[in-house]
């Protein structure tokens, strides 16, 4: 399946579709939208710390999760719920006490599994802190 | 590196280690812990909650990461932090709305790379809802 | 969708069609199945080693993909092939210079996808060698 | 560990070393090298094919794992051998039967742990076939 041209929803509509069916997540911006393509952030927050000072694991793979499904509703609107169904993350260095920025892109965006991969990083720092990739299993239309 | 015969941390003390340097996860019992094992529950919480009333993938990820982490300490001690460098989480079904049980288990345990499975399970059903494997670094000592 | 009662396929119904299908693979051979299991065996030959005269990783890798097909084909029986989309794997020690067993068990097995999970290790020795889980989507009926 | 400004091998020494220590993959070409990254081939050949014509996953398994151990060669030099301790690889697309490409480039570059990424391609197509992450302990100096 090819990339459609034109954003099913833009940044503010996964936004508010996120609120709406997925209260664990409504602390994430997300940022901008485009067709395989989303921009997430996490803000800064003492709640995601964990010993060190710096982003628990749960916060940044939650962040990541969350980013692959915004993209997925980039590209296919509001549809009925994609369901994670494999998520690997590597954790490659600490983040800054920071908010942290997730860019999501479509490795393959098929009928029934999308795949996506997820760099994190720090706010202003090209450096990746993290990195992630995830299937999606899409419900028959 | 063999196991040791003995567990180097009770439940009780791995859980007030966790609740001290962990302030994010306070929230989840070490039930159990043995030589390169550990058993964790996460209590039912509508926190968890994600759409359609099921346990949200981050606490799913979160439960996993903790379970791997006091397996490390049941079986190292309190030991300077162990660092999570990779973690793989098969999502495999939708847990029930109950507490979400995490049984850990040593795969390898050298100087300095620990890995580790995760089986999560509802209380009280032993189907699996989800399947997990981590890699530790061990700071040198 | 609950495994069947009965095996689809015998071990050499499995090892007749691979040979069949998968010219590459036919030197594992297939030793039991189950409704959603298989044990596997790469005998142990030259061809296999890595620097240091051990099995090499693809070698492992080969036997991890074709013991998890071989699980599917037992429970489903010969139909269109199951193409693997995710394969994680974890070499946890050297294996020795001697025959490789692959016991392979479905974690999941839905219409859609099958996951499962390999567990290898040196044939006579008890401790793993290796683990993977591999995620496998079934073509449309 | 910030990679260093000068590549420590050249694709033709990568290659000459791989066909000396690690002869199951001296079919695969090192294209090119430079701190951090590394571009290889495997050339079209009906062995890798898999039903179907096109290239098995273990073929694009073991041009991941070569393409991310020459990458380490290419900024540590001839060190001792790293050891690959995990790789997740998605499988995106059906191979088309041509020369398959591997572009390898450090995620990290620790003192201990190695982790990389690679995109996998057929030549002269963009479209990603495949994608993996792996991660690779280096022996202690």
């Amino acid at each position: 399946m090819a990339l459609p041209d034109k954003v099913a929803m833009s940044a503010a509509e996964v936004q508010a579709f996120i609120e709406q069916v997925f209260e664990q997540a409504t602390h994430i911006r997300i940022e901008e939208t485009a067709p395989g393509f989303s921009r997430c952030r996490l803000p800064f927050d003492t709640r995601h710390l964990r010993p060190g000072g710096t982003i628990s694991g749960p916060s940044m793979f939650q962040l990541a999760d969350c980013g692959l499904y915004a993209m997925i509703l980039s590209t296919l609107g509001p549809i009925a719920l994609a369901v994670t169904t494999n998520l690997n993350i590597n954790f490659l260095r600490k983040p800054a006490p920071r908010d942290l920025i997730a860019e999501c892109r479509a490795l393959k965006f098929g009928r029934r599994l999308v795949i996506g991969e997820v760099s994190l990083f720090s706010a202003d720092d090209p450096e990746l802190v993290a990195h992630a990739t995830g299937t999606y299993s899409i419900p028959p239309g």
